[in-house]
């Protein structure tokens, strides 16, 4: 019997969750955005579950909220994460590693070195999540009175991306000879010198530091706007997607993996991760209590601002413990606007509870038994919705725990899913190509 | 009996060791520069021998040099300093990690935010070691055609050490209340908004990570010449000196500690540590050879061509295996004309051994048996030519291993170096004050 298709998942770590108010819920660390003692066991228990990776976000700036709200934010102190996946990669042996970083602010040569030192000290088990950044607060803190237009932003992401690529093939995957004898270290015929010269960037290189185990470590983005999308196809080997239904995933799917087979790339070489939110509980009512619990840890007066913004509307003046009232025609987003309006009426929620549930996390969500969570999954892969998950945690370390020891054998039971990592490298596990050296061919 | 003056022991690890030819040298490591397992154990060995810290060199393109020569440099390879540094972290609980970043080339806010997870990681043992970048070649890497005129590298300096300590302020000690019951995470009095505008940098704020455990981590300066002393003098902590001779190592004490007291800083609150080359052996005249051998180890022609630039005259005319004969007067910088040609007279040098010492390294080097090195350290300690040393070991494991089991226990039976580590932190372990927060003062 031919294997059937495989899941992939990634853990999405901010370093630990996406939730605003997981940090207060029972039994949690709260202190587990910025504990390094449990982030490594974070990781440890990630490779115990087999996953592919350990997904780090990332943030140039504190986030871009008022006082009264950021105060009760968990991610305004967390680790750079290309300082803390090294410390991750000594304590696991499979777990892909993936960092973001952004093409915005940093500087290529040091990307492109860092990233290679990642991806050697963790035996090729680096990805490059690879950002604009859209807080304009950062732009502040790189010396920029005005933050980089949009499309101009990815123009310059996708010129970043050739020079990176273009260093880490500085030298031929075997230049170093180190031949006592002689005392000739490395063969001077397998040195390529870049010398870019492009409208955002000049870099001349070489660069200092051997080609990675990877060749490249692997690319990742999550950008879902037009530009997002083509240098996705063009770029991309994972895409942290943000489809919130099956429906949105399916055209997504369609659409990216039509531009690359219309490139000419192989589209089972990007695989389409969305990021879901799973809240595991023993019947599907009490993942909905556990969920409904998490929610409640939103702070009011944060939520019902969150709530406005979304409406175009001052949702403060509504009763929150009443339903949702008919909202006036605004300017706000009526696409953002309609689908607030619809997840209010479906899931029947009073005014504060949707307000929470926007301030939390409102995105794709898989809240049941092991079994509810498992078919979902399933369903999204067999219809091509996704090639697997970025798992978001509600709370840590249960939610994680519940993940591992109790949806994964499920998902291996239906052999959706691995056992046993297939390879060393994230691009090995992947099911990825190992990238050709473009100045060196073997 | 008062306790003797201590002194202060880094390893000056470039990741392994200065010299040109020490991946050749018998029983060496030729890939040490970039082995993570022997990396790994070098620090191990450090912390073993009671090392204050693992002092990383950097640079931020290959050397620039003929591809003849640069073809036989181990240091074409090797890690990105902030990246390697987590993984000693880990393997380590008292060795201080010191690594360089450049001024010139990075931005003040990510190196704020990574120094300061690495001081988190590592539980207080950061140092960050400012340059300013001499090596014209960087600046091509970072899309400059021009390099920065070096007095304007220096006055950049200033301001981004402030800017960088300023966002290390960013948060008082105990900002994060992460009071479960509230929801409050941070106390918004004790958040510091640093919004910087000065002539080179331009840096909102705040930091997106706590306080560093050190408040700030040790701050470590190397720079000798005018600019580099005053600068050292205000804001340095530790310097990497570069004195050959205990005569030129007292008059840069002097004039450090005085510009010190000068400005009304303590002079203690400054540990000047020059770089010391140490060969050891079981005689003077074994350890002399030993390091014959590794000069001799040094490309002839790269060599050779060394020694024409630091004598302003063609060298390869001259017969290699004949002493150095006389040198006509010429336009090269005359104090390191005659410093050479002082060198090739009182060891008896012929042009080859000469042009090999030059090419490999030819500073401040202690050259003998455990005792005659202690009696060397000991005569700088006291006689104020410095207050210990960045300690380069002439190849690896060899060397460090002779260092570790030979001299420190020597020093340590004189009474002039630790037993035991003072305490958990760099600051603790070299002496240094903790930061008061500028904002928040205690």
């Amino acid at each position: 019997m031919a294997q059937k298709r495989q899941l992939r998942l990634g853990a999405f770590m901010r370093p630990t969750t996406i939730h605003t108010g997981a940090w207060r819920y029972p039994g949690a660390y709260p202190d587990a955005n910025f504990n390094l003692g449990h982030l490594r066991r974070f990781a440890q228990t990630l490779e115990r579950g087999k996953f592919d990776a350990f997904f780090m976000a990332d943030h140039l700036a504190v986030l871009n909220m008022p006082l009264e709200a950021l105060k009760r934010s968990h991610t305004v102190t967390s680790f750079d994460p290309l300082t803390l996946l090294p410390v991750l990669a000594v304590d696991t042996r499979h777990l892909g590693l993936i960092a973001t970083a952004s093409t915005t602010f940093e500087q290529p040569y040091l990307i492109a070195r860092r990233f290679a030192s990642l991806d050697h000290i963790s035996g090729g088990r680096a990805g490059w999540n690879i950002v604009t950044t859209s807080n304009p607060d950062a732009a502040l803190n790189f010396g920029l009175e005005e933050h980089m237009e949009h499309d101009e932003r990815y123009r310059r992401a996708r010129e970043f991306h050739d020079v990176v690529t273009g260093l880490w093939d500085s030298w031929a995957d075997d230049a170093f000879v180190r031949d006592v004898e002689s005392g000739v270290y490395f063969d001077p015929e397998k040195l390529h010198v870049l010398d870019h010269k492009g409208p955002y960037l000049s870099v001349r290189g070489p660069l200092n530091i051997a080609r990675p185990v990877q060749g490249w470590p692997v690319i990742v983005q999550a950008g879902a706007s037009e530009s997002g999308r083509q240098l996705a196809a063009e770029t991309a080997e994972v895409i942290f997607g943000a489809s919130p239904r099956l429906a949105d995933g399916q055209a997504f799917y369609k659409d990216v993996k039509g531009r690359m087979a219309a490139l000419g790339r192989e589209p089972d070489h990007l695989k389409i991760l969305p990021g879901a939110f799973v809240v595991v509980g023993e019947t599907v009512d009490q993942a909905r209590e556990k969920r409904a619990r998490l929610d409640s840890l939103v702070h009011d007066e944060s939520a019902i601002a969150s709530l406005s913004i979304a409406l175009g509307h001052d949702a403060s003046t509504f009763d929150p413990d009443a339903p949702l009232p008919e909202v006036p025609e605004t300017n706000a987003s009526r696409s953002g606007r309609e689908r607030v309006i619809a997840l209010a009426r479906r899931e029947a929620l009073t005014v504060r509870q949707l307000a929470q549930r926007l301030g939390g996390y409102s995105g794709l969500a898989f809240v049941g038994t092991p079994q509810t969570i498992a078919d979902e999954m399933e369903e999204w892969l067999t219809g091509e919705g996704s090639d697997g998950f970025n798992v978001m945690f509600p709370y840590l370390p249960e939610g994680l725990d519940d993940f591992v020891d109790k949806v994964v054998p499920e998902l291996q039971r239906r052999g959706i899913f691995r056992r046993e990592y297939e390879g060393t490298t994230l691009r090995e596990n992947l099911g990825l190509p190992r990238p050709e050296n473009r100045f060196f061919r073997g």
